[in-house]
């Protein structure tokens, strides 16, 4: 049972967190006139012995510390006596913890932000180095129609600036501090909240203390978050184990991002892109994991709740350890611009054939049908359509002239998906343009 | 398999948002020269005719209308003939279909945003209504602390501010329009997207049309946020149950939602309140369900994406249902005054006391011990703590006065509790006029 | 409030089950002697006419039908008069609602038994029609070992033998009735309750009453068996929709199961099986939904569990969709030998390298290494190693000798894994023969 | 990167299985006479001495011990040198890895089948010690009809039957040797299967090679039932939280099982019962993350299937810590029958006063409606039903006669439940016969 009940063995990770917050709680005590300024002073220095001890790893658990505040509680007292006992003035463990979490995941949205910026930073490189290279772009995995290679890279950023922006906005959301909500009613000992909240960096206090000790949705925002961004990591190590794939053979992940086989050295498997897709699904598990425990809980505090934590943490970890591997992954990746150029195909340019029809003034449905005569013809004749006469093509539509030759041409079609968030070079160079200000700011 | 593949019988919901994204493509057409302005009026006219049929419930559905899409552009035909065929120059399904979703979504958040706070004007008006109604706080399920009725009811109205917020922020999010991505490599007719964006009330244009056909973020985003909401509405639900059982006798639901049986008139089964917690499942369900279908994809369209608009469909159904019975209930809420009073116990003073102590300068481990040892004197001598004599509370420490009695009061202790957030009357009335402010703006 | 409580809408699809339970209990009732003989016909006789009018459409829902169970009941009154009252004695909702449903599923689990062996013999028959077809088999999406394409198909024949079996256990777990566990207690009227469950072709009764009415484990079992059999369709339909690449074009899909497009005639999109991949979301989707739903609710009947069906019905229609496409889809497949046995490489051969120098007496490791040595040799040199001379492999060990060639041989290969499970000829024989067999009883 | 790929971290636990299945293939390789006896003995010998060291916790991990196969391989070669390399003739991780999981995972379910068992009988022990103890019965958490106590608790021993059934079920389908599937093609040396097979314990060899590796099913079935377990335990918990509280008054967990405070003596937090609760959580978000995962994967191994591991390690140790907690809070739990005495009221014997009628000739939904008159007579003059007089009770129907009183009477009530699954005295020591027989079988 006192395993079962035990949380120190996960917990402990908020040691920084619940000293920082025991360090705010001893001044705005002393503010209160609770304590004194010794008394202050004797806690705070007695927090950071214990904060060292955790740092050095010297930290030693008692069988009795069932979770980190009883443990620091307890070892506080044994550095400093009695006057540890008025620490808890006012403060129960129910506001206590809540105002931990916040405080370390805050300070992990920090980090996992900068994690994400240089993703995207080795994103916009690699997008850059290789501004001319054109590939199939795929719908339904049949070659639909060619983009730049960069065009395709750049498309990954922008599922991580949504991430970000999301990440962000949770952030935002959880900097509201609970502390002063006491065990469920709040407290009564004069404490300033606002001072609480601004010595911690919060923007705000919490407007209600039951739903203060209660409240959980700034770990499911994350969690949700981090499924989500476990999925555009999954979509993204799909696409990389497609492509470097011996069928497609458009990249090539560096050794350290694969694992050769010394019996098969041609093999080279991208186990880093398998684990990434992969775990997308601890992502979602994790979830789901604390979306099914808060399910139908009764308001305030409920012992339920001391099982937000490991999905949490596992949460982070997966990502902290996943966004550099990616980050590194894309930056260590090579391309094969011949396999790629070797993969188009003329029937990929049928849409600009349409589109030049319908500059000559047809409809695109008619456009669209004609075209796909020609390429059905030539499928029959076993003809490229760069292969066709211009009598075989008039054969559809006198409007097909000899600059129908001109459409034929890859590089033109890309360059004329010039508009905003097109392919076209002028496009992808402003798309860069407008990632690298996103990233500056 | 044509029943397999087929997308109508679910998705001519979206009509409104496909006809609206249509007209405002017709006018982008005529701008760019690939239309006149006769056709562009004739499209729209001919659209208008389509959605007036939607309306009036007199669309026939041909059996080749596979999705929403064709059935429009093939009744848009036998409308108004061939120039119906250039209204897809330069557009694919790809973009189509996000931009409707998108469209259709922001409307239904609009009136979330509404039914949410219609709910918390429910919420408000109770809790103003019952100000001095003291019950019994809860942790564990335990009674722990006395408190405002209105306190514990207000605590379920930030919850849903944050759902407010979260969905505000996905809406924002979600603002930002994909049409111009063409199949996913852009369009080549000097179509501007800009224009479009504005005449449909998006804030942006997505910045890389294959992202733009492939982002499915902002259903994942909703579906998340309708997942956690669904869990709010469980947490409520659970304490109305609780509460309108014949144990705790607190509340009454009206017999609107709830269902009498004509064997036991005196059972009044809270059905909508078991449904409401029921409910959180397909909403969890549903957010899954996308996660589960996104994993894993390669990027721009695959098929597999037609599967986003069930879940969908179903939360925002779900939603809309679930709200308008929640902010019902809880304004036809019978509550009983007695029943919750006699549910307050002497012992959940026991913070009181010891706060008691600790202004007379005990430390608060102390404190609390010594409160706690006259506590279980009273369980063992079968007295309530109001009943012992000055000399027993004495027995126990000298700091024990007359004045003790005092602290015996419910009242004062939840008056006590006068820091913001707190359970005292002027807080909860300025949470409530916070509360109003937040509604307002 | 009536729209949200209401489950008509969905729970009609119960009629047949409803009826069959009625009919059963009308027996019982008159072996009680609790109704008459006449009566007992005159019920039996109604409820065949309510029934007839479920299956000719003309059954007519009034306002107040708010599920099946009421619907039937008022209009079997309107048919047969006040009798009518008499069929609800001793039986609650919340044991006619479970047996309901135990009798609805158990049916669709005996159609989604016909239509998975529908799908094996699919497999099967490809199988058998392609033995001597040699395709690369991979790991890591990377080219590993030749195998038989038969052996590959029949790799997934295993997997949904085991939903096949999983199925049948839930079915057998499922086959026991709760008629006559009343509301929750049990019935005082005599009815024989083991009579009830032979009628309605159950395998025993219910042991205790309160789980009668609670137990939707068979439910949630049956979501279970879906969702991992949605998984296993999903890990076929990735498969198919590689192979059906341009890159890897291995297979082609008929036209009935893919999208052609009429501008790109060379494309066709893989539609049935992206969406077969896609719809693994909803299957998964559907179980935690009631896992949610289900979680924390105190025993007996609360009205939660009403939202145990639309998950259920979701996942049976589903699954009642996707098996005979997924059948057709393999038995239409199209492949392209040519394509298969060009993607075979000489370094496919390595293990078998590996095992020649066993044979020889040099442990596994070493082979293993020595082989690699050759392999990396042969890339470097831009050799193929059919194309290295005798010296060459020499040089890497002198226990090589003339007959190293007779190992470059992909049939040898594939012929020399001719244990039970292998890939050689007459494993796969042997394999099919099984399968038949299992089929066959 | 080397941390990202590593799984030795967490799947060491698999050193007995993993030894446990090398000295079966050093016996196979032995009879195929690919190694000699002397050498199989040396390699048994080592590999003991591995599992001892491991047992000691000696065991030194290496840097480059990515998993517990090449920990131990290289610890092997340390003291038995080359020898070792011939371990892994015709094996490959592939077939090595999921041969361990199984048999981990048989261990295990066979521990679970006890702890299930021991579960169940501290069910039926409390069961047996208050039969004659009446309680409430809730339908709706709302009063419905008498129970015996033990005939709730007993509800529950069911639910166990069938968790215990279900993991009958998925360890017999798991018991199936997948050694000798090699990579994924099977192998070419002779090794015996079927040998394999029995000497480790399975009934049966896994019938293609292909799904032999890839073949994850077995997890995700415990998962499930893991999953179906937790929602069990998390509805015992529910009712037992509930019957803990103040409110209910019925039940009271042990000391060891909840958690005191000292400042509220009175208050009996029940902890482990709402972890048990909330548990429930990460057993559903296990099942999750592995479905997600497993989601269109193409066949064969891929590295992601490396992510297997963690939820199912998690779900065991979950279990196996929950389980005795429960067994031992229900051993150790103490009743309040003068609490649930109280809680009984004569409007739950409605049903009964119906029946009654029926009994009369009166068709069940008359008899119905006419006690719910007197009922909501009783209420509106403020009555018990025991307190009307006859001639009151006569008002409504003559049928009413002087043995009305007879009814009155919750133990009578109770007693007419008596066929079986119902909740009289006979019946419920009938199904504890019942429940005896099958924990004895």
């Amino acid at each position: 049972m006192e395993r079962f009940n035990r949380s120190f063995d996960f917990d402990w990770r908020l040691y920084g967190a619940d000293i920082q917050g025991s360090v705010a709680y001893a001044k705005a005590l002393a503010r209160a006139g609770i304590i004194t300024a010794e008394e202050r002073d004797l806690l705070i220095e007695g927090l950071s012995r214990v904060r060292a001890e955790f740092e050095c790893g010297t930290f030693q658990p008692a069988p009795g510390d069932e979770d980190i505040h009883t443990g620091v509680e307890r070892r506080l007292q044994e550095l400093i006596g009695p006057v540890a006992g008025k620490l808890h003035t006012g403060r129960s463990r129910n506001d206590q913890v809540v105002t931990d979490i916040r405080l370390y995941l805050m300070e992990h949205l920090d980090r996992l932000d900068g994690l994400l910026t240089d993703l995207q930073e080795a994103i916009v490189e690699q997008a850059e180095a290789h501004l001319d290279l054109l590939m199939p772009g795929y719908t339904h995995l049949q070659r639909a129609q060619p983009v730049r290679f960069s065009h395709w890279l750049l498309s990954t950023f922008w599922m991580f600036q949504r991430d970000w922006e999301r990440l962000r906005d949770a952030r935002h959301r959880m900097a509201v501090c609970p502390l002063g909500s006491g065990a469920l009613a709040g407290h009564s000992l004069g404490i300033d909240r606002e001072f609480l909240a601004r010595e911690l960096g919060f923007r705000a206090i919490s407007e209600n203390s039951i739903d203060g000790v209660s409240d959980r949705d700034f770990i499911l925002e994350v969690l949700s978050g981090g499924a989500i961004l476990g999925i555009h990591l999954s979509r993204l190590a799909e696409d990389l184990i497609l492509y470097a794939s011996a069928e497609f053979g458009f990249v090539e992940l560096s050794e350290a991002y694969s694992t050769g086989s010394s019996l098969m050295p041609q093999k080279k498997n991208p186990d880093s892109a398998e684990l990434m897709r992969g775990k997308a699904g601890r992502l979602v598990g994790n979830l789901v994991s604390l979306l099914v425990t808060a399910k139908g809980l009764p308001s305030a505090y409920d012992k339920d709740l001391q099982e937000d934590k490991e999905p949490l943490f596992d949460t982070l970890n997966t990502l902290e350890l996943m966004l550099p591997v990616a980050a590194e992954m894309i930056r260590t990746l090579r391309v094969h611009p011949d396999r790629m150029r070797a993969a188009l195909e003329d029937s990929m340019l049928a849409t600009d054939l349409a589109d030049y029809l319908v500059r000559k003034g047809i409809p695109f449905r008619q456009a669209h049908h004609l075209v796909g005569q020609v390429v059905r013809y030539g499928i029959e004749e076993g003809k490229a359509l760069r292969d066709l006469s211009l009598a075989e093509w008039q054969r559809f539509s006198p409007l097909f002239e000899a600059d129908v030759a001109d459409v034929l041409d890859f590089e033109r079609s890309v360059e004329q998906k010039d508009s905003p968030g097109g392919t076209a070079r002028s496009a992808v160079e402003a798309q860069i343009a407008r990632a690298r200000e996103l990233m500056a700011s």
